[in-house]
Parts: C-alpha cells; structure tokens; sequence
C-alpha cells in the first residue's frame, strides 16, 4: 500500500458539484489500494471575496486579522469534502493546518512551515480514513494562525508529502498538465510527460502559474515526485522529478512569458561601491519587486541603472526613489511601460551553447528590438515591447521545436 | 478599572456597517474606563447557510463536519470586528475558541464548556488590549472543534464573565430588553427593568428567544448579572439578576407563547409500571423533543397518554411509535395539530395562590379551551388552538396590568 498526496486548487474545489467529483476521485484511489492525505485550497473565489469584505472596512488591515479571516476559506472545504466523502462511504477526517500539526513561523501572510507533528495524520491513515488537510495555513509556537502566502496549498501539499515520505504528490489542477507554452496563445503547445524541478521552477517563476516556485523547490529539496494534473479531466498530466531524461533535440523545454512588464531608468546615478545596494535596499524596504536589472556605466563618475518591475508597481517605485533622490544623487528617472517578458527555458542549453544567440537572432529576424536581457544556467530571459510578445512566442515555439511530439515519449 | 463582557449576536455583526457600529459601541466602553472582552456571533444568516451548502451534499452531515464548517462563521467575524477596531485606532486581538482556551466535551453539535483557561485573555486585557472570542466555539481535549449548541454564543459569553470574574456580562441584540410579552403582538408590552434569572429561565424556555436558556443557567450559578440591550439604539435594557425587587402588585412578570404546537394522544397503553419510560425513552433515542405530558388513567388496565411536541416533530413522532406498537402494547395513536401554548411567568406567584386560577376563569371568560396544563413555582403554561392564542396573549397581559408602569421602577 503506498501512501499518496493529492492537492486540489481553488477551481477544483469551486463549487458543491466538482467537490463531489473530487470525493469520487478520492474514492477511486483509495480503492487502488492506496493510503491518501488531501490538501485543498478554499473554494473557487472564496479568498479574494473575504479580503473584499475586510477591504470594505479597511484599505491595509492588519496582517494577522487577514490570516485569521481567510483561512476559514480552506476550513468550508475540508468540512464539505468529509461530507461529501461520507455520503458516498468512505471515512475521512478533515484537519485544519493546527490540527494537522503544520507549524509555521510567526510572518503572518506569508509564513514559512518550520516542522510537520505528522501524529494525529498518521494515526488516522493507520484506521484506514482518509485524511483530509486545510492547504494554505499553519500555526505558530505563539497558537498564531498564520498563511503560507501565495500558493500554499502547493506547498502543504509538499511539505505533507515530504513529511510523510509519501510516494508522490499529486498536483490537481484546471489545467492537464505543463505545456511547452501557454495553448491559449499557441495552438500547438504540447503537454511536456516530464520536467525537471529546475526547470519547472524556472517555468513557475517566470509565471507559468501552475506550480508554486516555492512548493517546486521544497520538492527539489525532499527529492518528492510530483504530478500536474487535471481534475477536469482523466489523463495522465506531467511528471515533476530530478534527473527526467533529456528528450531528442529538446535543447529547450518550454516559452514562459509575462505581460504587464515596465522598465525604470534611474540617469547618472554616482559611480560608487553602494549605489547599487542602497538603490534596491529603498526599493525592497518599501516592499517594490525587483525583477531583471541592467547597469551601464556612463564614464568614471556615473551609470545609468535599469530594471523591470510589474507594471502596477511602477508608480510607487519611482515615487519612493523620488523621496529619497537626494541621498542617491542620481539626476533623473525614466519609465517604459507596455512591455513584456519573454524566456526559453531548458536543462538541454548547459550543454549547448549559442542558444541564446539563436533566440536574440530570431527575435530580430521578426524585427523585435530586445530591451533587456538576463540568463541563468537553463534560461534567457527577454524585455521586448508587449506587442511583439505573442509573435515573440509563436516563433519561439517553432523555432526550438516544441510542438512536435517526440518518439522518446511513447 | 472593571472588566465587561460584551456578546453582540447575528443581526448586530449582520454587515460590515453593523461590525463598524460595534467596534464604536465597543471603543465607547474602553473610553468609559473598562476592559471589554467581545463575544460575537456569525453574520446574520451565514451559519444557516454554511448548513445549506452542507445539505446540498448531504442531508444530514455528520455533526464533526458540521461544526468544522459552521466555526468558520464566528471565525469571519472575529477578523472583521479586529480590523474595524484597528482601524479606529483601538487595539484588539481577535482568538478563535481554541485560541480563548474555552474547553469542551466531546459532543458534536451540542457540547458543554468544561472549562475556560483565560491565561491568554488576560495577557492580552494587561496589554491593554479588547479581546474579541469566537463565540459558540470551544475545543475538546482531543483537540477537536466542537459547537456548543443553539444559543451557544449567549453561553460563551456568560462562562468567560464568570471565569473571568467580570463585573457584568451585557448581551446585546435586536430588541431593546425583555418585554411583559411580545411588543409584535400587544402593543402595550412594556419593557422590564429587571427580572430573576428563574423568570428569565422560563420566560427563556418558553420561547421568548431573548437569551438561551443554558446561558441564564450559567449566569445563576455563578451569580453573574446579564444585561439584555440593544446594539441599535441606545438605552439601558433588562438586567437579570437574583432577588430582583418585586413591583407592587406584580404576580405575573411575563407572557410567553408559542406557536407551532402539536398534541400527540397514545390511547389505550397498558397501565404498566413501565409503560411511561419505555414511551419516552423511544422518542428520546430518537431525538423528539417532548414539552408537556398528561396521563389519564382510563381503566385498571389501561391508560391515555398525550404530549405536546413541535409541529415539525409529529410525523416523526408517530412513525416511531408505530414502529414500536408491538413493544409498547398500545391501540391506536391520534395528534391535534395547530395548536399554541401561552404561559404566564412570575417569582410571585409562589406567595399569591389562585393566580393558576384565574388565568382558567379569564381564558374561559374569552370563550377559550383549555387543552393541556403544566405548571411549576413560578409559572403556567397552557394549550389552547392556535387561533385564539393572540386573544389570549391580550386579555391575560390587561388582566395581570402588565402594561402599567409601577412607581417603584423610577
């Protein structure tokens, strides 16, 4: 008997029918033989209606009165998946995050888990019950309840998985799987069998949206197998292990891309050993997320510095360093905005190079001009103008190969 | 510096308007000089509604899973009623049940505080701080989440007063204090200054639906004076507390009634000393609540048995009986539906006889039958049609001059 993990995201659980289809999908895994824990997320937009509600009253509550609200949202599912579970016969308990003995540290909002008293769980799998745990939320040494921050449910899942040393965890979804790209833009982007978590945490990062970066890498850490699946559908979805095998000439792996992209300009800002840290320490202070940066040095004096940050923080941004211009000693700031980013991503280009070469060659062959650049070991990632970013990814998409299925697969 | 506890039920936290109104009722308090601890209610319906969600899947959860989901409602408001307060500056910190230390059988649906461990309360109350509990709530020493039945917040907030040893526990709700009887149907009802928690029992358990009835139960054995108020208007409301002054000539302090009456007639059961408990015990294991019961003996052999029980209830009621008729050894069963029961309340009736009496002669003088009668120290309580309940309610509220303000009131 192998123990297995399963977690269901927010549509998934959206409404008292697919909730019931998920018992059925419990029912039959239990009846293959298998011991299973459930993670579940709150239903559908539940979430984003209690932070209305509280929005209603205030524009920024508090972060802990925000916790508390909204993990009721996990706690409606956990009781209406029992019962759904026990109107079809099998037995099951739901367990809040305390319950289950998910502990957390005290950083309301966004809190890290910190151990797993996997006790009361276990006790229950030994009396044969599924068991059914409150994704999203744990609890501090203090008796705080506190949530994991975006994505937790993702991460209960893992770290339940890691804790139990359960065979594998299964990440249900809306959609069927990892594409090489978004199918809602390229017709023919293909559901990848398997990837690896480096590669997925690139993918996930770079705004795939269908994993949590940090539940990858709590994967990558406890070396657990996850699966990307459909609750929708029954097929099987994408494998997310260590070492997946390299599949014939897939050099890259898939197109991840992100609209709603600026750039900011900071002019002639002094050439000195803290510019850089004490620029991007006012920016982090005051909360502003920072993604590519670009520095050019101008002459011995001073470099203009550049970096790209969602496009609703924009304002913010250079309103903060506006406060703080004179300290920085920089003499202008300018903004672009309408932009997007572009990335290939694939464990195959650490042993072939040239590949971002072939990609900036074939940006510029559909005449897209390139405003930033950035690489990691398994990536290029791109600035470009929001316009040419659907064009960007349909040639990339061909270009690299992606839709064509692979006989190494079958 | 004297401690409150303040419970403020469904309708007084029904919006974000009414939780913002509270959080000024409650920042008055503090102003006042006191320390407050706030227990609240779900929002207006949505305990009923989490219940409705439930019975779309099922028709009746399991009670573990109803309590899971219903929680969450007091938990919604607890969040809603901190960031109200933070945001007019006053500091609180919002404790679910668990958090409170409010600890209670392991009886789903209906439990019973076993015990509060206010350390948690208190530190916050030294901080300075409105310490706002999840009422209805509490945990048991399995760690599982359990309800403490209907009214249960009125109980919440009487334990902690009394655990806590606070000076009075005000209760706030949608009418203005406990009335002679129903200001809807006579309007000359005339809101009591105070009364004994043995009337308010009565009154209570006869559906005046004020205040629980396990909550004045408390308040009498600890002694803790109850405050009845309004959270919509501003004025002082009934207190209830023991040895309330009798009001000159004041026999009857109350009319309660209830509709939705029905009279179960069991006929022919053999007079057996047995035959009585084997009756009850069966409606009893099967849930049916059972008001007032008359036995006629008809014969040395058998005897006519009737009870009044809820209307909803007589079906039930009777399928089980017939399923035990063999056991039971009885002929035939009839029921009188449409029925009402109209009890007049009152700590002087124990020194003033003939009061039982009189409330005959006038129900007779107004052409009405009496069906069934049962009375204790301080109270009457008859059935009659449905259909003459309001007349009865009028003439008994003229007969015992309840409307009249007493001069010892002032």
């Amino acid at each position: 008997m192998s123990l297995i993990v399963q977690k269901f995201g927010g549509t998934s659980v959206g409404s008292v029918e697919r909730i019931k289809h998920v018992a059925n999908l419990l029912k039959e895994t239990v009846e293959n033989g298998n011991q299973v824990v459930v993670v579940v997320s709150a239903m559908g937009k539940t979430t984003n209606q209690l932070v209305s509600l509280a929005n209603e009253i205030c524009e920024e509550p508090q972060k802990r009165d925000l916790d508390m609200l909204v993990t009721t949202g996990e706690q409606v599912t956990i009781s209406l998946l029992s019962i759904a579970l026990a109107n079809i016969g099998v037995e099951a308990v739901s367990l809040t995050g305390w319950q289950a003995g998910i502990k957390a540290e005290e950083q309301f909002g966004n809190a890290r888990i910190t151990s797993i008293d996997t006790k009361r769980i276990t006790e229950n799998l030994e009396k044969g019950k599924i068991v059914i745990v409150a994704g999203f939320q744990g609890v501090t040494v203090n008796d705080e309840i506190v949530t994991l921050g975006r994505g937790g449910s993702d991460t209960s899942a893992v770290a339940l998985a890691a804790a139990l040393k359960a065979e594998k965890c299964d990440i249900f979804t809306d959609v069927t799987g990892v594409f090489t790209t978004d199918p809602r833009i390229v017709g023919g982007a293909r559901k990848l069998p398997a990837i690896s978590y480096d590669e997925m945490l690139e993918l996930a990062n770079l705004g795939a949206g269908v994993l949590h970066p940090r539940a990858v890498e709590f994967a990558k850490n406890y070396n657990i197998t996850l699966e990307v699946r459909s609750s929708f559908k029954s097929e099987a979805g994408t494998i997310v292990m260590e070492g997946v095998e390299m599949e014939r000439n897939l050099i890259v792996r898939g197109i991840a891309f992100e609209e709603e992209v600026s750039k900011i300009t900071i002019h002639q800002l002094p050439n000195e050993k803290n510019a850089l840290g004490n620029v991007f320490t006012v920016l982090a202070n005051n909360g502003i997320n920072v993604d590519i940066i670009i520095q050019n040095v101008n002459d011995q004096d001073t470099t203009n510095l550049s970096f790209s940050t969602h496009a609703n923080e924009v304002n913010h941004a250079i309103n903060i360093l506006k406060q703080y211009q004179e300290e920085l000693g920089f003499t202008t700031i300018t903004s672009e905005t309408d932009l997007a980013k572009v990335s290939i991503v694939g464990s195959g280009m650490i042993s072939n190079h040239g590949v971002a070469a072939q990609m900036f060659r074939e940006l510029a062959s559909e005449g897209i001009f390139v405003k930033m650049v950035t690489t990691s070991e398994i990536k290029v990632s791109t600035v470009i103008d929001r316009e040419d970013m659907e064009k960007a990814v349909h040639k990339l998409h061909d270009v690299f190969q992606l839709a064509e299925v692979v006989k190494t697969e079958s």
